[in-house]
């Protein structure tokens, strides 16, 4: 048996056989072809049919969207402007692979010269390029395996546009050598419940069809295990299911203290968050209307979009977070694209400040769906909050302006660490304090929780990080008022009792993370989540807070039957 | 009398006639001469020789570096070859403005192409051209005005190369409307000593000629003053001019607890400080020996420096930081220039762990240069610290790293909240720690230092940034190891009185803060400083704090004679 360490996300066990994803082609090489024009032709032509009904073929097992992006490649494959091109070079004598290459790589100019949504589908058309130059070579394609069994996926990370293919069925668990917690790939497996290793940078010794088991609790893979072990690894995965399909009682400890469990959603499809037994919205993000746009939404646009979400929750409270641009989400009409350190630039509710006309929009926005929601009888309880808040006089301005609107319950997210140092006069302003681990935790160590080299300290159980939210959880006691956590870290069974004992009231997050945590919550009394965090907060550093949490949480568990 | 509000750097206040920067120039226009071809190229000739007669005097009056820039840009005025460009231009019937402006701009095209230094001298040139359209349209030159007499210079900015022209004799002080108070007029400020407030947003409405008061203690441009508030200010002036001519006695409370005051120094040359009563350095930035260089210097090089600054302070402490690369000092052999936050990424230790060598040369060289000293028997006490510490691994790894190579006295910055959440534990591992105020506030707050449109919030009096700054003077008291500040808040006079309430054991500055900071320390008892620290830390906001210590101080001072 050996060990591979990596950042575990969630909380599963998986075992089988690796695949790993297949590598880019070679480029092609500008040679005369050796066969004639014609044969080459029909290999190209052949080539071109055999991707575009693979394509189309994929498209209709995905369904969605992914469905619609696959449907426009397997176009593009057998587009007959394209094919004049490929056609033309092929007459001049080049070889089948070249002229596929050369012909594709025109239009990707012509189309990255066009820039916008046009620009985007660059991409795309280099997928079917390769796509069309692996079935000339006879090679498999790039990109996602398919042995024909189920696999354990080995990547260097995953692209957004591998992620939309990946057949649930068939992958077992996700294994990456680069990225972190907040990596595209920890997201959708966050979103899908795949099991999931990020960051283990040792996996590329892994070779193809070896048997491992995937431990995303301990953030181990295990190559070479025992039969005891796999077949420990296949209990727990039993256990894991039973979980899941644990009745959807509200979120409590052992001792009955309520811990309210909401959902972070990004869109106001709920399905999945009510199914999941979420008791509410913690973090509704309200990126979505205005990424990609070049203006801000209209206020009929939002409201739409709010009715439709607190329709969902009828009786139950959901938490809007107004408009946060800038840093990684930079937005045209809002964002100075030129600073230096958008991270630590004019983004949030500054720059709402900046722009106010869009946040009076968005709490009028809010106001008139909340009123409607309303007079339809099935009424949700609407808290809206603020997001990178760094001052008391901030939060005086946004609960001041809400107010306006006649917004009853108006608060502030606390991801900054000046707020969480002075959250008892934040919270003499607020109506509510909501975390957010992941920012915080990047202000707090000034690491960039983007940036892959110093990824390592993004990690929200570094005690310094714990002793802010603690400062928070106290505010909160003393004032009186709700503090929520809608971060990361709120996903993690065994951090979310250490963040009820430092204070925090309710969490939020992905709605897969529910059974785990509310499972978590169930097995330790309010005591004990006090005592775990103490022990967590005593460590140095935030692999022996973890340790420390864990050793602290056992004695507790080995009571239970 | 009216007030303007901006930001003061340091404690001086002055008085005189306003003098604004002259405005660039329109850019001429490609018309044809109205004049013929030799009476324009007279024209030139005789602009091109006034203008680098003007400059070479300008650089016998500067001195120094400045001198050395002049003499080049007067050489630049008369380039035979610029010369032939305007020439042929001029013969192909261009104006002279046009010939002068396009001839230089094709210059500077060349040498940007060029990059590097020669790069650099683009906007030497332009400043040149600018002079001579000027000379031929009979206007002032853009840039520091020359009414013929002292002024309170007011600009928008000052660049680099507007300062090194600065005439001290004849400017009373400097007004921006920009720019905060790390930005580079007010770093010129604190160094000279000029009475300075930078951001005064609405001072671009004060008129050429009239007379104001500039009050940096107070952060106040007074225009149209009463006889009585001229008076007043005079004799403050003239207070300050005793304080700056008292005794150099050692830092210390009025109750007689020694606060050792330091100088932070950016090269070796240490004549200044020691001039104005530096008790030893309390940061030595090392970045100079590497900055503008392709690769690392040699042991060699660093340990000349070392020893040339450790021989200016015998039987003083002076602590050295090693390199701190990255954020706004990349350097190209260290950092990854595509960070997207690189306030946030690898930069000071963190890169320097990353190049290992560079640190094990730096160390080498500082253990070299303090054994040389020492043999000369003329032995500094040399501490020696590391940048942009997060984590208690962190201190370990440098503590470990420095003691290998004889380092007695190693210690850590605190510019990272987690270090300051975490100070017990870091300075279980560390000597000593200093706070960096200026990286922690920005960190603090989550806002870019250097970003005009966040520059309201890098403001050390913040009473998050103060929290901070207790817990790690609470835990240097605790386990009896110093803790220094080395940020700008130590040249704050009520500042520093409350950073010593707070735990600071000594105050590193510009040299040119010693004396204010020296006097003020000498009003007030640790109780004292105690009582007005704690005044600052019960504030809301930094104005707030600052309000409240001025409040907790007044009564002291009162009973002073």
């Amino acid at each position: 048996m050996s060990q591979i360490r990596g950042v575990g996300i969630g909380q599963g066990v998986a075992q089988g056989p690796i695949a790993r994803m297949t590598p880019p082609l070679a480029a092609p090489i500008d040679e005369p072809a050796t066969a004639g024009v014609e044969e080459e032709t029909a290999r190209v032509r052949e080539a071109m049919g055999v991707v575009a009904r693979d394509l189309e073929e994929r498209g209709e097992r995905a369904g969605g969207t992914a469905r619609d992006v696959l449907e426009a490649q397997a176009m593009m494959a057998e587009d007959p402007a394209l094919e004049s091109e490929v056609d033309s070079r092929l007459a001049a004598g080049k070889n089948a692979e070249w002229a596929v290459f050369d012909a594709f790589a025109s239009f990707r100019d012509q189309l990255t010269a066009l820039g916008g949504y046009l620009g985007e589908r660059a991409a795309d058309l280099d997928d079917v390029a390769q796509r069309i130059i692996a079935r000339l070579r006879g090679v498999s394609a790039p990109g996602i395996p398919d042995p024909g069994h189920p696999f354990v996926l080995v990547a260097e990370d995953l692209a957004p546009a591998d992620t939309a293919l990946l057949d649930l069925d068939k992958v077992l668990a996700l294994v990456t050598t680069q990225g972190g917690p907040t990596s595209h790939t920890a997201i959708l497996a966050r979103e899908k419940s795949i099991v999931a290793i990020v960051g283990a940078t040792t996996a590329d010794r892994l070779r193809d069809g070896e048997t491992v088991i995937v431990d995303a609790a301990a953030g181990l893979v295990i190559s070479e295990p025992s039969a005891d072990d796999l077949d420990q690894a296949r209990r727990r995965a039993d256990d894991r299911l039973r979980t899941a399909s644990a009745p959807l009682t509200p979120g409590a400890l052992a001792d009955g203290t309520p811990v309210p469990l909401l959902a972070n959603l990004g869109n106001p499809d709920a399905t999945n968050a009510v199914a999941l037994g979420a008791e509410g919205v913690g973090l509704f993000r309200t990126e979505f209307l205005f990424l990609g746009n070049q203006s801000a939404p209209t206020i009929t646009q939002q409201r739409e979009s709010y009715e439709r979400l607190l329709g969902a929750f009828p009786g139950k409270k959901v938490v809007v977070r107004v408009l946060d641009a800038g840093a990684d989400k930079p937005l045209a009409f809002l964002n100075d694209a030129h600073e230096e350190n958008p991270a630590l630039g004019l983004r949030g509710l500054r720059a709402l400040r900046a722009s106010e006309d869009i946040l009076r929009e968005q709490l009028t926005a809010l106001a008139e769906a909340d009123a409607a929601v309303r007079a339809a009888g099935e009424a949700a309880d609407l808290w809206v909050m603020a997001p990178m808040v760094s001052t008391t006089e901030e939060t005086e301005y946004f609960v001041t302006i809400a107010r306006e609107y006649g917004i009853r319950t108006a608060g502030v997210m606390v991801e900054v660490p000046s707020s969480a140092l002075l959250a008892d006069r934040i919270l003499a302003h607020a109506d509510f304090a909501s975390i957010g681990t992941n920012d915080l935790t990047q202000y707090t160590l000034a690491a960039d929780r983007l940036l892959g080299s110093v990824a390592g300290f993004q990690d929200p159980w570094h005690p310094a990080v714990l002793r802010l939210v603690r400062e928070v959880g106290d505010a909160g006691r003393r004032t009186g008022k709700p503090v929520g956590i809608c971060g990361e870290a709120a996903a993690d069974p065994l951090l979310a009792v250490v963040l009820v004992g430092l204070g925090a009231t309710s969490l939020s997050m992905a709605p897969t993370a529910l059974a785990d945590v509310r499972a978590s919550l169930a097995t330790h009394t309010l005591d004990d989540a006090r005592r775990i965090a103490e022990a967590a907060l005593a460590a140095d550093d935030a692999a022996s807070a973890r340790d420390a949490a864990m050793s602290a949480a056992i004695p507790r568990e080995r009571q239970l039957p």
